[in-house]
C-alpha cells in the first residue's frame, strides 16, 4: 500500500473495499463505453472504447493498427466510465451539478495473447448484451487482427452523485426554482439488418433489451 | 498547417473544413459531458466534466482546488465528447460496433479571468439548458472559487457512425441475426427540489426539456 502508484486513487483496497469495490463494479457493469486516456509525446489522447471486466481487470480491444492501443501497450492508462443520470439545477449556477456514476481505473495496460486473449474478447463482446454464443465464432485471422489489453482493477476510484441540489442556506427562501431533470436512457426495439437473407429470429438476449434501461447493472 | 501540432488530428481545417467543422460542432452541442484527459508524472487522468463551446473554443470549469484542472492549466489536454446512439450487432463479434458521434479536441488549456471568465461560465451553464438568466447570479466569491479553462477548436477531429453492420460477404447468407439496437435517451419530467419554499414555476427552458431527446443538437 506504500508504493507511489497506490497514492493515485482516493479509494483504495482496504477496510472499506468490499462496499466501495462492489459499487464501482456496478458502475462498470452499467456503462457502455469507456473513455481511455494515454499520454503521448504530443499530449494526452482520450478515445471512447468498448470494454468488459472480470473481478480483477478491465479489458479493452481494437484493431491491431489502432494508434491509441499502440500507445497504451505496456504503458500507464486511465480508463474512465461515466453514466449521466440527470441534471441538478440549483438556485445559482455555482451549485448546478449532475447526477452521475463514474469510475476511474488507472494502471499499466498489458497486451493479451492466446486463450487469455480469446476469453477477454468474449467478455468485451458480452459486456452490454451476451451474443458471443449466438453469433458466428471469430476466425483465427480475426483474432490476430484484434489487439486486446487488460488493466488491473487495483487502482480504482468511484464517485456517485444522487439527489437534489445543495444550495446556500440564504437562497432557500428565494424566488428561484431548483430541482433535477432525470435522463432516461432505454434500448429501443432491435432493427434487423436489411441484408438478412430471410426471417431470422432475434437472439433472445438481444430481443430482451427492448424497453430496458440502458444503464442498469445487468 | 506544417507545425507538429497540426499533425495530431486527422481532420484539419482546410478544404473540407466547412462540412466537417459544422458536423463536429453539432456533436459538441449534442453532448452533455466531456471526458477530459491530462498527462501527469504518474500517468494520464481522464475525468468527466461539464463543458460549453463557442465558435472558437471549448470551455471547462471546476473548483479551483480541482486537481485535474490544475494539471490542465497551460498544459496540453484532450477533450472528448461521445454520444452512443446504439449497438451494431454483426453476424460475428469481429464486426460488432456501435453507432456513435464523437469529437476529440486537443490543445493547450488556457486559464481565463475577468469578463472572459464570466462569459465562459455562462456558456458552460447554458450548454445543456439555458438557465443562467433564470437563476440567482453568481457572486464574486463564487466566481473566484471557480476555475475556467478554454481550449481552442483548431485541432478537432470527429467520427460519426450510423447504419447497420458491415459483415463479411461469406456470412450474409448464414443463419446469424444481424442488426442494430438503438439507444433512446430523453429527459424526464423536471422534479422540484423538496426544499422549495412553495410553488415556484419551472423556468420555461427547463420545463421544455421534458420528453425531448437528450442528444439533439439544441
Amino acid at each position: 500500500m506504500s508504493d507511489a502508484r497506490s497514492e493515485r486513487t482516493r479509494l483504495r483496497r482496504g477496510a472499506a473495499r468490499a462496499v466501495y469495490d462492489e459499487r464501482m463494479l456496478d458502475v462498470l457493469d452499467a456503462g457502455i463505453v469507456a473513455h481511455v486516456g494515454v499520454s503521448t509525446p504530443e499530449g494526452p489522447i482520450v478515445l471512447p472504447m468498448a470494454y468488459g471486466r472480470d473481478d480483477e481487470h478491465v479489458f479493452l480491444h481494437g484493431a491491431v493498427a489502432n494508434a491509441l492501443l499502440a500507445h497504451a501497450a505496456d504503458a500507464d492508462v486511465c480508463v474512465t466510465v461515466t453514466i449521466v443520470d440527470g441534471l441538478v439545477m440549483a438556485r445559482t449556477p455555482f451549485h448546478n451539478s449532475m447526477n452521475y456514476r463514474s469510475v476511474v481505473v488507472r494502471g499499466r495496460a498489458e497486451v493479451l495473447a492466446g486463450p487469455e486473449k480469446v476469453a477477454a474478447l468474449r467478455i468485451i463482446v458480452d459486456h452490454v448484451v451476451a451474443n458471443w454464443d449466438t453469433s458466428r465464432p471469430p476466425t483465427e485471422l480475426e483474432i490476430r487482427k484484434t489487439a486486446v489489453l487488460r488493466v488491473p482493477l487495483t487502482e480504482m476510484s468511484g464517485k456517485v452523485r444522487t439527489g437534489g441540489p445543495v444550495d446556500e442556506p440564504d437562497d432557500l427562501a428565494g424566488p428561484h426554482w431548483a430541482g433535477t431533470v432525470p435522463l432516461a436512457a432505454a434500448w429501443a426495439a432491435p432493427a434487423p439488418s436489411p441484408d438478412l437473407p430471410g426471417p431470422i429470429a432475434v437472439p433472445p438476449a438481444i430481443a430482451a433489451l427492448e424497453g430496458r434501461p440502458a444503464h442498469d447493472t445487468r
